[in-house]
């Protein structure tokens, strides 16, 4: 079972994507082709998009899905003819909320993830600047100005982590990596001790960081099976003795550790961009 | 006017923030309180929410507006009686789909923005390793490997753009500061004429790359308007005459520029992680 997929946004498309894909995994017995038409903010945009969802429509012999975050009234009842199933992820919570705050929206397509705060833009670029220049260990004089600090063994997941809070959160996060003088030793490495409210630990599964190492090194001691065993265990014993919270980056992606923790720390979760569309 | 307003979900609650910020920027008029719940899988957790809601409800007395994604029907049934406006993401797109497609939903909570797919997870891991090691100008000598290359002077958002480019769409981006020599020579750099039609162009209003530049080396040379003046319009003329598209970053958010580059560059748009929930 085949079918055809649009998501069409007059901003980015990012949040009919997102929607729209956690809609989908729940039908697995299909195959969905998706093709993305971000920006359809004039009514010439939208006529060739409509005229594309037809044509589909027309060769497949089927109605292909529409997912559309639209927000300009016009554009959208065009699309909303076009032959395909148009789900509307707007308008139907528009107009509800519209009843239960009693005032008129003000439609803003060009504010949907367009930059008009320099100072939320400049978070986002300095919390990146943040994670790079405070990745690997690298000046721990600066933990001061962290919001958490990222503790586990190499190649756990730890900079995708950071980068990931960086870009979506515009958090201030460093990252620590556990040499295997730092696990052998019972207490935390004194640089670190006046910031344990803000670690936290990244554990992995020992046969992944040995699949993930073996990439970089293949057939070294670092990337051995064994050493892999060893440094996880050892660093869990360590997370455990130090009563510092963690969680295993094996099963999760980079968006579930990255809000787990933030859970976790009790951070204010933030979005680095407040007008996502 | 002032309302509170709650993100709930059975995973990361990103979907749930996303498409809710999206409608809530359009009454500008109303200051919302936000606070994004994730993670409530059990009955117990959606009680303890409920009770939060409620608690809410009373204390203001006015309704809080709930945004859920939630995918477990007791889970959404137990939320969807507390004493806020619930709008759900989900449940009324799925009737839609089900319909249309004739077969019934599998539920699948635990696969939203899970980890299932070691290959897509290595692949955005990757595709981080590469920006990194690519940064700046680093290694020119596997520009073959890149999806693309942002070119452009120096501090004008081609780091973040190249991370953002990875983390969300597994992209192998890699960058190129011009230097004055550079865009003093009209032609382009040997290194990159191979990649010619893998090449984007950042630009930047020179007041703002001023104030950037400021934050890093105050009263130099390097950060002085005329300089930024400078060497902008020498950048852009060098993309015109080379006819390397580009677009400016001072109006557009990181989620803008990339999504922007991917339809200009042609490039296949693809999720990172295509489970987001």
């Amino acid at each position: 079972m085949k079918r055809s997929v649009f998501f069409i946004s007059d901003g980015t498309g990012i949040t009919a994507e997102t929607l729209g894909h956690s809609l989908l995994t729940q039908f697995d017995k299909v195959q969905f082709e998706a093709i993305t038409i971000p920006y359809i903010d004039t009514l010439e945009k939208a006529k060739s998009t409509v005229a594309k969802i037809n044509s589909c429509a027309k060769k497949e012999g089927q109605r292909p899905i529409i997912f559309s975050t639209l927000v300009n009234p016009k554009i959208r009842s065009l699309v909303e003819k076009s032959h395909g199933l148009f789900l509307d992820f707007f308008k139907t919570f528009l107009v509800s909320l519209e009843k239960e705050l009693n005032i008129a929206p003000t439609p803003h397509v060009g504010r949907m993830h367009g930059l008009v705060d320099y100072k939320s833009y400049m978070m986002r670029i300095e919390a990146v600047n943040y994670a790079l220049s405070h990745d690997d260990g690298l000046r721990p004089q600066n933990y001061d100005q962290s919001d958490l600090i990222l503790v586990g063994v190499s190649r756990c997941g730890k900079t995708p982590t950071c980068l990931y809070l960086a870009l979506q959160f515009g958090l201030f996060a460093a990252n620590y990596p556990f040499t295997e003088d730092d696990i052998n030793n019972a207490n935390l490495p004194t640089g670190l001790l006046p910031y344990k409210s803000k670690l936290f630990g990244l554990s992995i599964d020992p046969k992944r960081l040995h699949l993930i190492r073996q990439e970089r090194r293949p057939n070294s001691r670092y990337s051995s099976l064994e050493q892999c065993q060893l440094e996880v265990r050892k660093a869990e014993d360590f997370f455990k003795a130090n009563k510092i919270p963690f969680l295993s980056t094996t099963t999760r992606s980079i968006e579930e550790i990255a809000t787990s923790l933030i859970a976790t720390l009790g951070i204010k979760r933030q979005l680095g961009d407040m007008e996502h569309h």
